[in-house]
């Protein structure tokens, strides 16, 4: 019986990335738990740029600064 | 001193279903574990379709499909 | 497909409450969203007494203070 | 690595105010526990108030009837 | 600025599937949403089979009763 | 109306500092927000090391291998 938040901030995530997301971790959890995927949830939650902090600071105002999250 | 969270599909949910939600839980609580309802907080959280998965799938998807999560 | 999470503090709930709040919230989103009940999750989680806060004091001290969370 | 998620009803909270909560929280993790800013993150989320219940009832109806959640 | 939370039934989940969790996770979210590792957080959260319901049931009941969540 | 949820690691976080942090969240809020504190909730929960991971790692993991969350 997993449930599985995923929560992100809301910069352009697409149905696609939603729909590989959702199939991506339900497969990991039927893979790793031996899980029945009929028993696995799996909920987005998009969050705001003024509405996250990370050290500190909106992540809308680290945008503002050229401050990416995209990896290196 | 209670908090719930309800998380649902935002499918059409009314304002008068929410209050019944919230009234509902509050008296539950109250009689299960005898505690003052003023300590007892209920948020509901509705989410869109493409941000729920269920089996590996968006329910909107599963909606598109004529798949429902209502009682049978 | 809702999913919902009860946070209580940890003070003797027995295995007989927990049931009665898991057929209860169930029964209630049942009757209220006629939603099918092996859609719906509920995830008690007991919280100790020095990790729940209220009104910027620990419920422990609260309870050492003689304040109780009991219905008047 | 703490993660700090603070929901409160929608009710014209500003800008700064959300900057406000996100700085006072990290500085406050980092002063209390000695954590490294920088793995910190701090979630706010906003409830509508017909999704918030309070003591059995919509903060929405609360405040339709006049109460509010004001410091005395 | 990716968190995401796991909440299974503790069934004896060991520290070599936790990992896998753990990296399946943060893997996926770098291949879908291109972001940095660094700033992916997972928390797993084990649920006590009394503190999972599922339609209505106490988790605990249904696996006295020989109900089982594995992939058939 | 607010409900705060702390999360960190369980890393010997004493009654004192999670009434520092109780205290402080408490006070932040009421100021920046004019909320009665008799409304606001904080909820900490501690976080296993092998249960919280970062960067695709699980942190008792990197505490073994020398890294630390601390304050630089």
């Amino acid at each position: 019986m997993p449930y599985v938040k995923i929560e992100v901030t809301r910069e352009g995530v697409t149905r696609q990335q939603k729909q590989a997301l959702i199939a991506g971790v339900t497969d990991l959890i039927t893979a790793v738990l031996d899980k029945d995927p009929k028993l696995t949830h799996v909920v987005i939650q998009e969050i705001a740029l003024d509405d996250w902090g990370y050290a500190g600071e909106q992540v809308s105002v680290l945008r503002e600064n050229g401050i990416t999250a995209t990896r290196k």
